[in-house]
């Protein structure tokens, strides 16, 4: 029998009370953010057709895949020859299902299946796990949740511009205050790459500039030159290093780098126009002028995928990778043989915001606690007493628990404490003889008698509690 | 490469935004009554060893298991004589994890790895999707939602009062008015298995009597005697069959049959003190008297698994089953070399509640809609006008949007209705001259002239958006 000891497989997690709290704190904070833009919500399940997800993420995505066996007697067709076809060809043998690999796929799966009941322009947001057969390391993990908004079926700049501004009122409404939003655009790199001589290779120079951050501006020419960036190349490649000061000079000083690039002109323009619109949203709110948005032309996000404008969230003075990204696509779901559906969105990783507001110490006080008030147990004559009023406190909209068992006051207060319970009810028979009810306060220790009414009144002023 | 139309997984299904909202508004009203008696949110990863699945649902359960092929090369240590051994052999040496196929295994695992650090008792909620192999059929999914809640580490009765009440709650804050939850217990049913004199097959006796609201008394009776029970055995069943009355008449005429076996007898005693303490509980405001509560000793959900309280859930006047189940069990975590935990707890099944949400027309107008207001677009002069309005719109707490493009108006209002957003703000020059928004309401089709803030007041007043 399994008589093993249990343990989880790698790259899981259980999240125990304590930090579901935490992350529901997260989710709720991002959900009522896309709902007040506008965007609804959607779920594609776990399970997709595997053809529907290889392909779909290159080689090393189709080698991530977690993939599962068919139901039933898989080997019923399995020849010995078969084996010695390899693994990859046995997979489509004995396997039709995937994990979902990320919500962008699925997302495109969905407008395709549904495309003609859809009301297009969609926006749709999306907060699920996904799977990925990656090593696990510190914040790597093999199922993890991830927040996507999309608007789909429209190329219109509104949409680049409000995606900037609700990727900023996210960051605000979960207390951030150093980050900024990183901007870019797909044209511009291709304008540059396309300047110093290399069109054929935008695709190499986004891969190495995009490392800039980490390794520096010598190790990038360094890698340009091994990927067969000639030197004069890298020496036309200064200029647009050399860029500097805030995102309207940056704009300045490129726009004559580029001016015998057409795509890289068309990339400002775009550019601009979606901070023009910025400035409509905001007037006198200036979002801008914060110092939140900057422009990055080393942005690039490795993905060939993006065609238009690029976005990236950095938190200041924290060791910590993009906590956010996305851009505009030109071809959603060619794959799927619909060409041609524009969109633009981006996604939140979870664990990422998660580990940036521990570090921060930014979860709220309400986020450390749950239930607010637990009864005592005293015997069963105090309990029974105790029963119509801890329903009547439950009534009242507060969290609330009885200790099921009349063990001695000591341990049931060890409890409150260590799942936080902020207040505590004890009922003797002085209490039950005036119809009183003392509240200790499990923070400061002290102690007060209070009538029902007073007492859950108490309770709702002095407890945090808004989840 | 992939040019399919494509499909979704047999048994799986996308959640388009319009259930969505409906579908979290059943989640959110669980939640928020788990919260309020005192339970936490747990969160367990989809993916589980496989180890720690395997053996625990029964044979049937390990087929339905969905597993997980290894990544990587998983062919590398198979030979062409472990073909022949059969594909259940063959599972193990190409997988080593699955999917879960229910909350409970999990919550044991969770239990067990972290005995040190949980505090007993562990009151936790959980609502997360689950995976069965099992053939698709009406209302019956591959990938399903469980909304679970357990008191772990205790045997005291209040839990049992508690959950009764819980399981009332939460159906009358879905809004349902005509339904019994019915209560058994095991012991009881072990005391009737005595009494007639077939202590030992006490699972077959539950396996038929189960289905006596499906196939009626005699088809029962039949089976009963097909699966080996002496005529006398089914003739001493009748006095069990004939018990009717309320609840607490129910009792009176069951104790005398039960007389002569103890454990019948202690089931009996469980059942009186858990109603007493339900009374406690209620005081005026009395569940019982409602008709809610029902006692049903042909209630016996099968599995072997419980040991005291068995719950169940039925709505009437609909042909489906049971919405929610549960019961005592006094070794949740015997697989994993914990023995003697006891625990009480049930399951919500959230597809059942949303078919019967929807056939009764129960849910709430703020489901129907989700953004609250759309601005149209004329042009980009009042486009541009109409953005920081927006902006403000949102920052007051409404859900808000534009339609991204200055379209013909028809087309703008048709996707509205199509979203069953409710209102529409129009901008055109005199608006903007005078500093005034014309409100479309899009459900009567009347149109009136507003000031900013009045036009605030007036749509929170009149779109009953809660979520």
């Amino acid at each position: 029998m399994n008589m093993q000891k249990p343990t989880l497989p790698k790259g899981t997690r259980d999240f125990a009370p304590e930090v579901m709290v935490k992350r529901n704190f997260i989710i709720q904070t991002i959900k009522q953010t896309f709902e007040n833009f506008g965007f609804l919500p959607l779920e594609t399940p776990a399970l997709e057709n595997l053809n529907t997800l290889m392909g779909k993420y290159g080689e090393e995505g189709d080698r991530l895949i977690f993939k599962i066996l068919n139901s039933g007697d898989f080997l019923k067709d399995i020849q010995p020859e078969h084996l010695a076809e390899g693994y990859k060809k046995m997979t489509w043998r004995i396997s039709e299902k995937a994990l979902k690999y990320d919500l962008t796929v699925p997302l495109a799966r969905f407008v395709v299946m549904n495309q003609g009941k859809i009301t297009f322009p969609f926006r749709r947001y999306q907060i699920q796990p996904v799977w990925r057969g990656d090593s696990p390391q510190a914040g790597r993990y093999r199922e993890f949740y991830q927040c996507d908004a999309d608007v789909v079926g429209t190329d219109s700049l509104i949409c680049e511009a409000e995606i900037i501004l609700m990727i900023n009122e996210v960051l605000q409404n979960l207390g951030l205050t150093e980050y900024s939003v990183k901007i870019n655009n797909r044209k511009i790199l291709a304008g540059i790459a396309q300047t110093i001589g290399m069109p054929q290779a935008e695709t190499e120079l986004c891969t190495a500039i995009d490392k800039i951050d980490k390794i520096g501006k010598q190790k990038v020419e360094a890698e340009l030159a091994e990927r067969g960036f000639p030197a004069e190349a890298i020496a036309q490649m200064q200029p647009f290093f050399a860029i500097q000061g805030d995102i309207f000079e940056k704009i300045q000083q490129l726009k004559p780098l580029l001016q015998n690039s057409e795509i890289g002109t068309k990339g400002i323009t775009e550019l601009e126009q979606t901070l023009e619109l910025v400035k409509h949203f905001c007037q006198s709110d200036n979002f801008i002028s914060q110092n939140h948005l900057d422009f990055d032309i080393t942005l690039a996000r490795g993905l060939n995928y993006y065609t238009g404008a690029i976005f990236e969230v950095k938190v200041h003075n924290l060791a910590i990778g993009s906590i956010s990204g996305g851009g505009r696509y030109d071809n959603l779901t060619g794959a799927f043989g619909l060409p041609n559906v524009s969109g633009v969105g981006f996604s939140f990783g979870l664990d990422r915001i998660f580990d940036v507001l521990e570090k921060l110490n930014l979860f709220p006080a309400h986020t450390h606690t749950t239930t607010q008030v637990m009864f005592t147990n005293f015997d069963q004559t105090a309990q029974n007493y105790a029963l119509s009023w801890l329903q009547k406190t439950r009534k009242a909209g507060i969290k609330a628990e009885i200790y099921p068992q009349p063990v001695k006051l000591k341990k049931q207060l060890d409890y409150a404490n260590q799942k936080n319970i902020p207040f505590v009810v004890l009922i003797g028979s002085e209490e039950m003889e005036k119809q009183m009810f003392s509240l200790k306060d499990m923070q400061i220790g002290t102690q007060q008698q209070f009538h029902f009414e007073e007492m859950i009144a108490y309770i709702k002023k002095n407890s945090n509690n808004l989840v």
